[in-house]
């Protein structure tokens, strides 16, 4: 595919994202602030509707799995015990004349600053990712405190409790949606790499003899999540193992997806040994084992971890999604004319169904349609602008079906219902017409 | 009421969070951290259901309200404009015996330290509530950031931003659920006031000379999610309204829940005029105005809020839901038995109907029954202890329906549903069980 085409498609959908109410940086008003968004009313729907899917897929329909949702902030500890205060750090280099910061690793010409050209960069400094705050009345060193810089490491100090609490033995799993903050020093290509971003994640917890088997039946599942919940194409993901396993780890892959701007990682699947257990353990001091009654043993759980971006499931589903073609036009001189149309499936479009009525005089039935359609699915009602216009602006932001009340239906009592990518129209029942659509939306 | 026995069901209801996963302690093995508490299954499902309920009641069934997700970072001046920078702050006075710091208002005794008695202490002064942290690479004064103290001034700074995208004329709302922070001094009460938090807030943008119209609009609206939607009694509930308004203010109102430590703040419904629209005005350098088609004017809007916790509203729906009565029992020598139940409303149950076989060998049925019944209800499945037992542990939790599954099922087709606040039991026919639970659940 040609690199400055696909770019081109990130920077339309950037667009159409903040025309529509999408998603747009966050505090615009005083000039953004990078590496930070906002998700407006068709984003939040669409969000929404994201996470609802993985919280009843990975959570809702297992009985192995139990929720959870932990504070953002925690105990300091946390962070020594699981190597985020010592290790999580990128290498940074500092240009003396510019006086601008980067991170090593991305400077397009080693040694030489991006910015103005200087050769003159000190020596590559660690640059702690976490972002710092304070708990409690003073701003010192014994009151420090931190954003999480991912949502696992509450589950593993959560796990005794919750085991207990949910009278749960081993194998299970325990996962939690929320947000999760890394100080980026280069945020960028849209929400992909952003500083404030949301987590969904999932730790299973046990035996190590069947770790493995349960490495590969939560890669199977989670592929499944995307191909057949999410139904992204299975031509532009790709499972990618990880080069380089930590010492602790038999197995890591990532799930990657085709952005316009090359592979990049929705998901990791990962063995993670007993390493955090064990860490915690040591930092804590209490072993964080589990007794395991049929073996009459103590042992540390083995923890396969599950874990994926929100923020960037999203952006996916939107990059796949956006497309150009062309739609009969009733403009002067043209048969057909461009459209821009997002090919979301049903279940997160933010809008699954428009009721349009032909004329103003229509507007009576239409909206007690309206209201009726709105009680089980997500609903808008547009009464403005010719109905090509109607359709375009539908189209643009994903709704899946458009229905046009008309002049016909007080006689037939039907409606007519126009599928947005395949363009057709097909005359239903007002009787049959939720049925009809429920079971092509969900 | 007797205020020791009231305190007393904050003690046991906190245990019951703890001991069945509702509410615990976060970082707990770390010896916890204090003003930050983790939802453990149970309390995610519960705080999941009722957030989707305001959703619901304020976003999605209604046309002028439209949703938003901002981030928790936003830019700085939106403190500054907001008046948290120089205004968010208690006053605090420092032992300089013991070097504890208190908050001025909640000293027992005027100038004496609570905690050691000491009467050397400081002056009052004043303690910034609002959590500091700082992005990019530098630590520095130029780098600060804020958690945000309340979601609601994202949304002023987003206003023009959503109306645009979403084609709205005033009146119209914005609505946000997510977490916000203060740095409190004395977190307590268990989860009313803590440092990490859920605040469910809708900003109304309307006319000023209609402002005290929608104001009283949303005061009714407001009092029927706690009567109507979330089932909480009129007799535990009242409006507070506030003693002194801001200068700017018209009217604002508290609706206050009986918690067994007092009256306390669950939402605030706050006319807030012009102001929050008129400082981002000045701050950001370009005015906040909307244009009035109809009267060809510019003008800013007034603003009407309703500002909740989330946290506060499932604290006062476990309080109001802890009851101790007697049930039957098959104890040796005893026919009736203390029970633990919470009367919680079916809609926010984080168990909506549990299916219990009345022995092993009727697993495979009971399995099936409870395979079907979760894929549209929050179901649980236990086969462990006798039937007495197991009804206790769905009370204690508040699942309001028990199936169980016996020898007669398979003759008759048939299961025994018994319900939790009237412990009757009623012989329903599998063909009609689950109309028969929806019909009472939702």
């Amino acid at each position: 595919m040609n690199a400055a085409i696909e770019n081109d498609t990130l920077t339309k959908l950037v667009a159409l994202c903040k025309r529509r109410g999408f998603i747009f940086q966050s505090s615009e008003i005083y000039g953004g602030i990078n590496g930070f968004w906002d998700y407006g009313p068709l984003g939040v729907a669409m969000r929404r509707a994201v996470e609802q899917a993985w919280w009843r897929y990975m959570v809702e329909q297992r009985d192995n799995v139990e929720g959870l949702d932990s504070t953002i902030i925690c105990h300091p500890r946390v962070w020594k015990a699981s190597g985020h205060l010592d290790k999580f750090s990128d290498l940074m280099v500092d240009c003396m004349d510019c006086k601008k910061r980067f991170r090593e690793d991305q400077l397009a010409t080693p040694g030489e600053c991006p910015a103005c050209g200087s050769k003159r960069l000190t020596e590559p400094r660690e640059f702690n990712l976490m972002m710092k705050t304070f708990v409690g009345p003073v701003f010192d060193d014994e009151h420090v405190a931190w954003l999480r810089a991912e949502t696992c490491q509450p589950i593993f100090v959560d796990f005794d409790q919750v085991r207990v609490a949910a009278r749960q033995k081993l194998p299970f799993g325990i996962a939690q949606v929320g947000k999760a903050f890394r100080n980026e020093i280069n945020p960028r290509f849209f929400t992909f790499r952003s500083r404030e971003f949301v987590q969904m994640e999932m730790e299973f917890f046990c035996r190590d003899d069947e770790s493995m088997t349960w490495y590969e039946y939560w890669r199977e599942e989670r592929w499944k999540f995307y191909t057949e919940v999410l139904r992204l194409p299975a031509d532009r993901l790709q499972l990618h193992p990880h080069d380089k396993l930590a010492h602790y780890a038999k197995a890591a892959v990532d799930i990657e997806f085709a952005f316009p701007f090359g592979w990049g990682e929705l998901e990791g699947i990962h063995h993670r040994g007993t390493w955090d257990m064990q860490r915690h353990s040591e930092f804590c001091g209490e072993p964080q084992t589990y007794f395991d009654q049929e073996r009459n043993e103590h042992y540390l759980p083995t923890v396969v971890e599950t874990s994926c971006g929100l923020d960037r499931i999203c952006l996916a589903l939107l990059c796949n999604a956006y497309d150009e073609d062309t739609a009969p036009t009733k403009k002067e001189g043209m048969d057909e004319d461009t459209r821009v149309v997002l090919h979301l499936p049903a279940a997160v479009a933010p809008v699954q169904v428009a009721v349009l009525p032909l004329s103003r005089k229509l507007e009576e039935p239409s909206e007690a349609l309206y209201r009726d359609l709105k009680r089980s699915l997500r609903a808008d009602y547009d009464v403005t602008g010719n109905i090509g216009k109607r359709y375009r602006r539908q189209d643009e932001i994903g709704t899946p079906f458009c229905v046009t009340v008309d002049f016909e239906t007080a006689n037939d009592q039907a409606v007519t219902v126009r599928d947005r990518d395949a363009m057709t129209q097909e005359r239903i029942g007002l009787g049959q017409l939720k049925a009809y659509l429920l079971e092509r939306l969900l």
